[in-house]
């Protein structure tokens, strides 16, 4: 590896991981556990729906003629209609529906041979102690009447391959009598730390220790990507062990590892990659921070992130560059673009040479608009200055410093809600 | 129940559902468990952090008054000093630096005793076969170093309680030591189904009868809210086995029901929650679809939701109000004003005398604004149409028709990535 190597766009980064990442492999599910996949095979529709000619909502079903004059307006006096029965949802109309008669029905309920439109309840009286109804206005012949086969015909398709399945698609799968579904494999993410300096979060650091943060932070990140994170733990800076454990993590779809990629003496991961035959597509980065970030595919085709050992610059490169290979493993479109215009509520420093990105406190207004709080916040070594923030702000390289009041494009971070 | 009761606007509604609804019990939980959760409790930080006084980046740790003349300009000619050793992170250097010598220093390593700033490797040339460098710039006393307890001093509150714990303050409470941290319990939500004419969705409709979509849809929500569902399946519309459902239902926090709200005979929800005493805040509301929605409050303080049959309406209903009950429980801030300004892509009818939402598909440009296409869609009894939806358009009672280009606001009802 040469220190010389251009620094990497961050958008040419990406397009390089569009590229090299693949959709995965594909799994037949029952219909519950697809929630949060993406949908790899059609979603036909086995019935009409609706099944039958169904009312609109609850009132009487008449044959239209009765309450109409000649004209179409109401009929004058009202129409005053002998109730001949009732029809709740799920029932079947015993008999019909004649000239001069009217059956009490409920939404969804089938509408009854010889009735033609449906009249509010809202706009009618009752009479003749129940046994007949006024109905106070017109109704046109097929009003309030959803048809059989109006919304779908069966056999046909109502869920495309890339639908990402959120609870809507549930139900039209389920509507449409879906009770299993093929979907993309959630991919297995290994987490591997490098670092002889780390400690675990139950121990109190003594001399040069730090705790162990990355793991915890990748799980978490890996989680909230529908993934399944497969935690290999701290691996010391030895050549040796970390060729091991890299060979390891290889059985995962995707490898994360952090640390072992600075210019320092004891960073082997790119040298492990390359003697492993991984091709480098993506080996710094023009971030701040996040510049040492490198990616990798394999011979048998996993991608690897070697992300800083810093927390926060692990944290941004994520979310710049995995995040868009765990959707492309799960079969996601090419995601949109992320990049929103906020108004910021306080100063931005300059970025200089390289893109930089700030942790800040995002929120809509009452107005529907986006502003942004930078986050009093030292730098990437500070983990704490992160803590709440749910966005970043993003500055081109080249930037003068922003200040409140000023329009900056904004990155979410993480759901909040 | 009088059918005259007044429609509800839907922020008085909302305003109901957050002053009768309050945040739930606590737990206490390892740490990878409370990732989607807010925390009930403070965080505090058992460490200085940095634990030690270390190096931000990969270098020489050096005397700055040996790398600088005395004006504070580089030295000239460059200095060079002999290099006396290297630290790595996580050791503790075995000697120290005095005048004219430097050590090799990786980032995160501790600064050796004697040095006091540190210049990257970058400016620095190799002499004397490695056993000397040339440092190529001058240095400010303190460059590049970070003081121990820089971020946090030991004893520091990191963590706010009604924090909602996303990756970064999983990563906030691993480097602060808080391998358990209190949150509030995930509230259990019962949903219950009535209607006699509903179907498995592996049966084949009959007759009258349609598929059970309602259950899958707020099965999928409810999960989608972090929050654990208990399907109670379907009930028919017998009033007894109705009331006999809820009060199975009401050990949960949480009981939605959908189906027999609206004004037919066999509607007898509204009536069975009044003999088992609860209090009805929202009986209807002023919205298209969703008009028949109830919340009600039961003298055990359970909140319960009955949301209409059609599922499109229920869908509506769920995100208008059932998730803000939910994110109450769970102890989280009022959830921020969640509609956005978007430019439309299509027509959009005038939604009469009721506040209408219109499924729709948004997404964001590259200038960081959002456009919403409205989805094809025949209306609240078209589960279909919303099939890919991912946004509502929201459309104040009267307004006019609005069309391509005008701006409207939406509500984002799921997460596609």
């Amino acid at each position: 590896m040469s220190p010389d190597r251009p620094l990497q766009d961050v958008s040419q980064a990406v397009e390089l991981v569009r590229r090299h990442v693949q959709p995965g492999a594909t799994v037949e599910v029952g219909l519950s556990d697809a929630l949060f996949r993406t949908l790899a095979e059609p979603v036909f529709c086995d019935v009409d729906y609706p099944p039958f000619t169904r009312s609109l909502l609850d009132g009487y079903a008449v044959q239209a003629s009765d309450v109409v004059s000649a004209d179409g307006a109401p009929a004058s006096p009202a129409a005053v209609l002998d109730v001949v029965g009732q029809i709740a949802a799920g029932a079947v109309a015993a008999g019909e529906v004649g000239p001069g008669q009217a059956m009490q029905i409920n939404t969804g309920a089938p509408i009854p041979p010889g009735a033609d439109a449906v009249v509010p309840v809202e706009d009618t009286q009752p009479a003749d102690d129940g046994r007949a109804v006024r109905v106070l206005r017109g109704a046109q012949k097929g009003e309030s009447i959803t048809a059989r086969g109006t919304y779908v015909t069966a056999g046909r398709e109502v869920l495309l391959p890339g639908t990402w399945i959120s609870p809507l698609e549930i139900g039209v799968a389920a509507t449409a009598g879906a009770t299993r579904v093929r979907v993309y494999r959630r991919p297995t993410v290994a987490i591997v730390v490098t670092g002889d300096e780390l400690v675990d979060v139950d121990q109190v650091p003594r001399g040069a220790q730090i705790r162990n943060s990355n793991e915890h932070i990748l799980d978490a990140l890996v989680r909230q990507s529908h993934c399944k994170p497969v935690r290999l733990g701290v691996v010391s800076d030895d050549r040796a062990a970390i060729r091991a454990k890299i060979e390891a993590a290889l059985a995962c779809d995707v490898l994360c590892i952090t640390g072992g990629v600075s210019m320092g003496e004891f960073d082997f991961v790119p040298e492990v990659l390359s003697e492993l035959g991984a091709t480098l597509h993506v080996h710094k980065m023009a971030t701040k921070p996040g510049r040492p970030t490198i990616f990798a595919t394999t011979p048998t085709g996993r991608a690897v992130f070697a992300l800083p050992g810093n927390p926060i610059s692990a944290f941004v490169g994520f979310h710049l560059l995995v995040s868009v290979a765990l959707a492309r493993l799960q079969g996601r479109q090419p995601a949109q673009h992320r990049e929103i215009v906020a108004t910021l509520r306080g100063p931005v420093p300059a970025p200089g040479d390289r893109r930089s990105f700030q942790p800040a406190r995002a929120w809509l207004t009452a107005q529907g608009r986006w502003e942004a709080e930078p986050l009093s916040w030292h730098g990437s070594g500070d983990p704490f200055g992160m803590a709440t923030a749910n966005a970043l702000v993003m500055r081109p390289a080249g930037s003068p410093p922003a200040d409140a009041g000023d329009e900056v494009m904004i990155i979410l971070v993480t759901h909040k809600g």
